[in-house]
């Protein structure tokens, strides 16, 4: 792995962890194991750094939403495919993480990244509600902008209520009360 | 207001804006125009300040919900009632905020705080839910826990969706989105 690419790794980890603010550029060089004059050689400083990271965390986001929501099988079989994918739950979300911090906010570069990947996952999840709702295997009546921004909301808040509980159980069940609410038997959430 | 009283109320609002790693003794001293001495005199030091924060501002989110959870009503008009109720959404929830902070997380006392304010409004909506649907205002087959865990998990995630995107929408469309997915008519949710 390549200096740049390890200072960005390492950066993203230490995002995730601590937030922007807890984040200091000595930190990451010591995570990435890089001197102070090779980080600067690579980057400007800490937020074009964590700009690239927070870049990387909502690619990622998107990756693993479109792995299930962009897969073969109907509607509700991918959207309860992408609620019940494998998540490090207790870590919580590293692009929601980004939202509490006001440095990150009040950065145009970086908020447009953050709120951009939820834009993106509300859309598709609309898209794929919608084929759902068109092809029968939902309501007629669904809202699927509503629904999609429902869906979005639990996953976020399911990381915020699992991350105060020290357990994954806020986040299972919030996410199994969703596909509960839409209709999705319990079974499939079970399985 | 007493300089203790002062010292509180100055570290939950830096608590609420910048986390706990982000909260300097200095900084609360600052705003709650009080010495280093004073602050020491009234407690050991940050941590003791900030549980107490916490522990208001706990106190503060069960006092609002109850205020529309116990009000007068069939059980849809006071969720309604308190899923619409005035937020200041962009500042976040006090409470889930905390939730991020590995300190505030491996503090037992602060963690405790934090995931007992959420375990009793998860709890207490359970119990509305569940006299609604014995009532007949929900299905009578409502999962009333799961959909409590959806509830909560909508506000904070919307929450965050909010402050990513700096506009209330996200937090407004996932409440009217839960709302229509508990069959409760859009008429009252526009109103």
């Amino acid at each position: 792995m390549s200096t740049a690419e390890r200072l960005i790794e390492s950066t993203r980890e230490l995002l995730w962890e601590r937030g922007y603010t807890g984040t200091s550029p000595r930190a990451i060089q010591q995570r990435a194991g890089a001197g102070q004059g090779s980080m600067y050689h690579h980057f400007s400083g800490k937020p074009e750094l964590a700009l690239a990271a927070m870049r990387r965390s909502a690619e990622q986001l998107r990756a693993d939403a479109e792995a299930w929501l962009g897969g073969p099988g109907g509607a509700a079989e991918r959207i309860t495919g992408y609620l019940l994918s494998e998540r490090e739950v207790l870590r919580g979300c590293p692009v929601g993480r980004m939202a509490q911090d006001p440095e990150v906010v009040g950065d145009p570069g970086m908020s447009e990244t953050v709120d951009g990947a939820f834009r993106w996952l509300r859309g598709r999840l609309e898209e794929v509600l919608e084929e759902g709702r068109r092809g029968g295997e939902f309501p007629a009546g669904l809202d699927a902008s509503g629904t999609a921004a429902v869906i979005a909301a639990v996953l976020q808040g399911g990381y915020v209520l699992a991350r105060a509980a020290g357990s994954a159980e806020p986040f299972e069940r919030a996410v199994g009360g969703v596909l509960d609410l839409l209709g999705i038997p319990s079974a499939a959430v079970a399985a």
